[in-house]
């Protein structure tokens, strides 16, 4: 069992032996056996730290262990730290949320800025249980209850299949030295009476529970890809596109028996709730109307019409040369730089002078739109797969800008940048883009 | 609260005031409850209660419970026993796999028999929280998901939204006496384990579970309603029939990123598990197969080949005039008789010799077929839409019998007779049917 997870890690995952891996290392026992896993193999690592400033002399006291750990065997780290309390408050975010949302900006941003291939994290069988529980206790629909996705985009999950308590063994015929992990702090409370008082009944009452659990969340990740399958199907039997409305027929739609669940489908993703004035749109007068944030669904005659509240933008932003801030339809600021310096909060990239041509334009995507993603050993892929694979809302994918030279994509704005823009250790004309 | 429960039954399903219901009752004390709530608002009842013979004296002392309970109620009574250890022993299943099959045998014949309309078994949220974590921790995919169903076909469950814990409080301010209830036995321990371990402290954790339960399982529900779309409308693309066999078009779906679910779906139904087996032959050579109890998955070319190991039956069998027993396809037995009887464990029907028309005809449903199910007030039904509304499986219904008169459907063998050859009071030819 114990040589299980080594071996594991290098037969399922062959393609990371040639990659510059990224480890998010809390210090707790799942990202330190992680680590030491990842060593022994002799893959290409670096570390990756964020100390949350959350537990004062705790929260340093890992970092200090972690900068130990990398100095002791050789390896890149990378630490950054982040005021979470101050950046929650200010976003009207809980905790763990915020916690979350720093950590995977800046993880993203360490990809791109330093070409690394894949963030690791050490996420186990047991933490997506535990989601699983969370999820169903607080009531969720099937996504909520497909577990921690393995792998997505740049994200790899190595340890998923393997249990804590196979982490724990690792770690301890190993002689393997921790710090208490501190992730997850905020929903701790529901974790641990999990992990304490219901977890360990489960698996008492089905001794091979950790593989059913596998097994039952494969089927149900099968489950949802048929759903989006079904909605999508059916979209486009029911709903013609007009000018950037959307009409939805009416008669047609009530001949579903499951009809609402199909509206639930299109419309959740433009921030929609009230699904019973929804389906009551259905059978009331010409002219009523459900609005979400951003959106107007209107019951017009025959069809159910959705657009924006706003028109979309179809307007077109110029960056001329020479220009170093433009302020619509967002700041964008300019400047020529010596060198790539590395920012953990805020949204920029670097690229190089001389291949890009002004003016630039910052637009809206469009059907057809391709590039290249940063860090892709050069794979050209349309922007709307990248926005299916990175599981984009529609009205995500609606508010999301390009920047554009000539037609040729340099950077999905605050995603991702394109490969042939990037700057080269021979680059001597560096521009630093910066989005506020 | 306690109100809650009788203006829940009365509002909720207000059409069960003008119908003749059977209340499945064990004895125990969710089903008086249903009972006591059904008596108080003057609904028509009957009662049907399973002696299964399982607790010696303990099942005896239920049945005498009961039918004091009806005679001092005046209302009309059904009990059978079943030698349940000899039937689960004989057919190799489970005691209450077995107790179940007997059940519901019994209940469909009561309400044919007597004209009833509907069952109503008195299962609450809480039986359907434990089915979902039983199905949970055996490993299970979205169906065994979506709870105990509220209500399908002729099976109501009115206290479905109900914890137990309510109906434990209507019964102690209400002074309602109960048995112990016996169902369930084999599962007992992990129910109770369950019970009094796991379903507590998700409750705790979530005080409104009970309610985020009912929505999750109303989700599920929804998205497995896509999932059978989904499986569906690409069978319409990609499967073409010719003769009873089925042929998939493999490049078309091996285009499908998740082809795999794909064919689950569409196989599943046919007895198929060897799944990786079944994903390897995309990939195999001309010739080779994948078999099933009753069917062959071939790959053939450009197709997988589905087929049934021996084939169809198209044959029509007939029964004349007179004729008393036939043993094509399988046994079937007439005799005119002057009354009816009823039975608890043999499939028959009477029906009124003076509407049918000799010879019959025993055969397969047809794509067109229809019928007036018994008890649905002469509603017409498509037969397909029957079984689907019964959730048979496609070999379900390939192995389906229709007896016919004339081409009108006199019975869904071992289903559903029809209404319009039902026998009435003043019926004096009566014909019983009988399958062995």
């Amino acid at each position: 069992m114990l040589a299980n997870l080594q071996e594991h890690l290098y037969k399922t995952l062959p393609f990371l032996k040639e990659k510059k891996l990224l480890v998010a290392v809390s210090g707790g026992i799942d990202s330190i056996v992680l680590l030491e896993l990842l060593k022994q193999l002799n893959y290409n690592i670096s570390i990756a730290h964020c100390n949350f400033s959350l537990r004062g002399i705790e929260s340093d006291g890992d970092e200090q262990f972690i900068r130990d750990y990398a100095h002791k065997n050789n390896i890149e780290i990378f630490v950054t730290r982040f005021d979470t309390m101050h950046f929650a408050t200010d976003n009207k975010l809980s905790i763990q949320i915020a916690a979350r949302k720093l950590r995977y900006v800046w993880f993203s941003q360490l990809l791109e800025e330093n070409n690394l291939d894949y963030l690791l994290t050490a996420h186990h069988l047991d933490d997506s249980i535990e989601t699983f529980l969370i999820n169903f206790i607080r009531g969720t629909g099937l996504e909520g209850l497909t577990g921690i996705p393995q792998q997505n985009d740049r994200v790899i999950r190595p340890l998923l299949p393997f249990t804590r308590s196979e982490i724990e063994m690792y770690a301890k015929v190993n002689n393997i030295l921790w710090r208490e992990d501190s992730s997850n702090a905020s929903d701790k409370y529901l974790r641990n009476k999990l992990r304490h008082d219901v977890v360990p009944v489960l698996k008492s009452l089905n001794p091979a529970f950790a593989d059913s659990f596998l097994q039952t969340i494969a089927n149900l990740q099968q489950s949802q890809s048929l759903v989006n399958d079904a909605a999508i199907l059916v979209y486009q039997q029911l709903v013609s596109e007009h000018e950037g409305q959307k009409h939805i027929n009416i008669e047609q739609l009530k001949r579903l028996p499951n009809y609402k669940a199909y509206l639930y489908q299109w419309l959740n993703a433009f921030g929609f709730t009230a699904w019973n004035d929804i389906y009551d749109l259905l059978e009331a007068q010409s002219g009523k109307q459900v609005l979400s944030a951003n959106y107007r669904l209107l019951k017009n005659r025959e069809v159910l019409l959705l657009e924006a509240l706003k028109p979309l933008d179809k307007e077109v932003y110029e960056i001329g040369e020479g220009v170093t801030e433009i302020n619509k339809p967002f700041t964008i600021k300019l400047e020529m730089v010596n060198e790539i310096s590395t920012y953990s909060t805020k949204k920029v990239i670097f690229v190089n002078n001389n291949l890009i041509k002004f003016p630039l334009f910052v637009r809206k995507w469009q059907e057809g739109d391709y590039f290249y993603p940063l860090g892709m050993n050069g794979q050209k892929k349309k922007v709307s797969k990248y926005f299916k694979d990175e599981k984009m809302s529609l009205s995500e994918k609606e508010n999301t800008w390009l920047l554009c030279s000539e037609n040729q994509v340099v950077w999905i704005v605050g995603k991702r940048a394109d490969e042939r823009f990037k700057t080269k250790d021979t680059t001597n004309q560096i521009v630093k883009i910066e989005v506020l």
